[in-house]
């Protein structure tokens, strides 16, 4: 199957080459940016050369057309939009990573990103978590894979809401993400001699545009309304993200009880590792891979339980989803090029 | 005034030897290090070659007695204790790091250290917080320097619970330290190659030994007792913290009103930096310095109160916070020999 | 074919098992540790959970015997020798990452190292880097793989000694590795603490033991002995060498015309990349790869020609060129599993 | 005596900032920026808040002229060269960081760095390395301080040369940067995520503008000309430069001879540490100071003298150096407020 790759200089885009590449089933025949346009891409990323033979070409989708069957869109939202509706036209099926079809509901799209570009496909899209959707994937045209930090919260938390075991409110999410987050941004921030050492969290209080993910499918696992407690950090690490869930269990859990729950949750989920108690999720164990690891702890004392969980913000958190997300679409197993080792060390 | 540090050749140690070389009214007179023992600062650490030039001794608190008026303690706890009755009987004035001294009752301490090694000097230490206890530090010969975790939760927390304005139950720590805060540790978690780019969590669930001291010392302002959850962090960075501290307010408050009480609270207190609304705490701003950086956010929308700090674990987490103790002890100005800036970068 | 991996619990242990999972003609059956012997690969690195399912065991080359054709040893020297005769002798072909056989002289092996563990084999090997040795390999059954060091500093030179360009007196080697060369040791200097922010140099002056190595390449492309400077240094990153070689030569020759001798000199290989003028090796281009880049500077003004080249230190400097290797000895195409893309970023 | 910054928000303002706030004799009373110019340094820089009051303002040599004694100069060349004029027509001492005063020849400046904004200055400053030019630095009024880079080389090399003790042609310097000596430039290749363990050379080949300053100064002490091969590098460090000197001794110099050289070149130099046989320089142990430790090791195996040395690219390599010569300038001893301690860890 020859897939396509728009944006494919950012981070998540790379990523996504290397994916491919990987995959027994794909082949890369495009990849494309602006910036780059006409470069070869061993030459605008030496790491490539002798692996990747493709120019990046501009984003033109009726050329795109008769060439992929599948197109990766890894660019800004909005932009992101007004490809898609070419796109499907020309019946290239299309998983995207931008934000403009996760949500469900236009008012909230509207309240936290602006007006939207493509409205008459607004909600043509499924959400990319295979794990959650995976019976609406199979066969669907256009997926919006999930973001990096609501898929971090998600995957420990939505088992507890689901059988109701943990209260409704309250819930709180502070997450850690690698500055590969943000994207190759040029703010002083993310300089080197900035960042290294310092850690720092940042639009706390319910202003970051992932909140409205997280809230709207906490609340369709739980069955009524959620509003949460985001608080975003950035990390002095390049990839990875770490996030813990705190809420206040319904009733007296056990630790043991409550990995329990999430290892019959993700009994059949390949790239959900339930860790055994007295282990917690590290970056270095899914650096590079398309594994979420997940524990819990019961803090009796305190009366909390505590999710943990652990992806790479490049793979689960991205491009790993997205190619898992296809395979899921295309009725391929899940895992197919996505089996990778971790970096050791 | 003439000091000594024990366990100097340790990360506190060295970082008050750094201190004590800026401190306009303190001597080093002796450093002590069973390890180094005989061996010239300087030899051991090159970097302190012709800025220091004792030799590390080996611990004799006797020996001690005639040279010193005052003793740093860095030492694992149990020495610490062993230490403190001889010192404290040849008339020296003790600033102890261990946890030996902190907790105010023995049953706690039995619970989480074990037997204790002097128990007929449990209780007269004051804990070592001039925030906190300025006025009971004043004149006396024994302080027990609180840990960094506590110190980072506790000062952003503190002025809310004495005003009961937060809840006292469902109050969650989220804490990241940098590796220092582990001393000079053989342990494969330790290792350049196994940290970097690899943050996690470890002892989850209320089994840190740093809880006790922050439940003690939330539930005295609070005037009940207060369970909390910790979850401490370790990051791949050498010197820092950074702590969200998340409430419920027991009415409606706005981020100002928060950020007011707060800067009410501090407005005498030079080394808490209440930062502005659109601020966050950064590593940077404190490293290398005795300043605990903290704000508040009002997160309306889910109904929390999130309170977030940075410090330096080996400044105003340990070293700094000592030599903040002995100035209060004595009856200089706090600010004595602390106001290093930071390095930018 | 079925391959074992001796020592496969090291830092180049566990890269291997990454490429031996990515080799479509091999089958990993056996992995040994000493110290994790009877723990499953994924309980003792969470990382492989979900992707290695075999146990550590002890090292019993006779047990192994019957059951792969091929085995990689990741072992101390001497111990690696003293298990590549009973290896041998039951048919297995051993692929050997230890300095045991990799010199041709007796006396400068004893010089280095000590007494050899098993002198009736020394000299049976062939050295292993395929770009040089590639016929010799060629049904081999016995290869040393070159050390890291050599390896980074004899790609960029020998095509310039075969050729006479450069004089054989005053190569100085300037070279930088990442922390994982030296495993996962317990050392002060290893610490995160101690090594971040903290590059230095070491064992400077003709001390490290790849110094013997590098030369009796050298001066076998020479045709003459040769003696280099070799200033070894210790990076803070994981994974990654980069070194400096700058050699004087005979006549002028400009940039353009060295990097046009590198190029002619591996045309045909395809793990040597060759850089165009203007660009420098940076590690991010081959770290997690089987890549060397390197090129050349020709600095007129002073007379002296740049070499410079960089790879990964458990990729192209270890693990990599093991299974690059075996390919050779086996008859398979030299980058079968090999042509992996680095994680960009 | 009242100082001010020009160009105070940059790592070399920001690090002077640092130095001058411990200046026993130097009073803080103007910092400029062009950027921040109307901000308070504590609003920019969250780190100086209850440290420094002062704001930044824009630069106007005649404002300042009645305000301070001496400015020292953090700007952009060209820049620095402009304001140098009216600053020492209203009578203000100059300690300059930039390259417009720092070489003899013109001809040498043109080819550089292009036409000289100041012309009839130019050759009015002394070459501010203290250890070199102590004597004319004496009630100079205008010195340009080196840059990081000859600092580090010429330090370790200029002994031998002075005493004719290494060859003058074949002098190679392999040096290696932390990245706060770019500055905060908004660049893809100073982003955390691209240099995080991937150090890489830059500018090799003689074409970096701290080569002409090595040379003219190589050159004096040798008493002829001197071509030396200059090999930067940029590592994935905030703070520090590492070098290598390598030379061809004229005659046989054990390691002890050499090191010799040093202390007794280095005898009366406080800042120069030359450390004993067997330790190598560290970043750690002279980041944050204005230390240049510096070492030699005869490689008499190959023939060679390798000198190393290890410096702050902030500290001895820019900021620290300014105040060092200030302090030389007004006949303050050397070392006033310059004996800090570097972090340990």
């Amino acid at each position: 199957m020859r897939v396509a790759i728009a944006g494919a200089s950012g981070y998540t885009g790379l990523e996504l080459i290397r994916l491919v590449q990987h995959h027994p089933e794909l082949e890369l025949a495009a990849i494309t940016s602006e910036q780059r346009a006409g470069v070869a891409a061993g030459d605008a990323f030496p790491g490539l050369r002798g692996l990747v033979d493709l120019p990046f070409e501009s984003l033109d989708p009726a050329s795109l057309a008769g060439r992929v069957e599948t197109a990766f869109l890894c660019l800004p939202h909005g932009t992101s939009a007004a490809a898609v509706g070419p796109l499907r036209a020309a019946g290239v099926r299309v998983v995207d990573l931008g934000g403009d079809f996760r949500l469900r509901s236009m008012d909230d799209y509207i309240r936290w990103y602006g007006e939207h570009q493509a409205p008459e496909l607004f909600g043509s899209a499924v959400y990319g978590i295979p794990e959650l959707y995976r019976g609406d994937l199979a066969g669907a045209s256009l997926a919006a894979a999930a973001g990096c930090y609501p898929t971090s919260a998600l995957l420990p938390l939505l088992p507890f809401l689901r059988e109701g075991r943990v209260a409704t409110e309250s819930i709180v999410v502070d997450a850690k993400s690698g500055v590969s987050g943000a994207g190759r941004t040029l703010a002083d921030g993310y300089l080197f001699a900035e960042l290294e050492g310092s850690p720092h969290a940042y639009k706390v209080g319910g202003v970051h545009r992932h909140v409205p993910e997280m809230e709207q499918e906490a609340s369709v696992a739980a069955g009524e309304a959620i509003r949460l407690s985001f608080i975003p950090h950035l990390l002095p690490i390049t990839r990875g993200m770490l996030t813990s869930v705190i809420t206040r269990p319904r009733q007296a859990l056990t630790t043991a009880d409550a990995i329990a729950v999430l290892g019959e949750a993700y009994r059949d989920d390949p790239f959900v590792r339930v860790l055994p108690e007295g282990e917690f999720p590290t970056v270095a164990a899914v650096r590079g891979t398309n594994f979420c690891d997940v524990t819990a702890v019961s803090d009796e004392r305190a009366g909390n339980l505590v999710l943990l969980s652990a992806l790479d913000n490049l793979g689960k958190g991205a491009s790993g989803q997205m190619v898992q997300c296809l395979n899921a679409m295309v009725g391929l197993d899940e895992t197919t090029g996505l089996l990778l080792e971790p970096w050791l060390p």
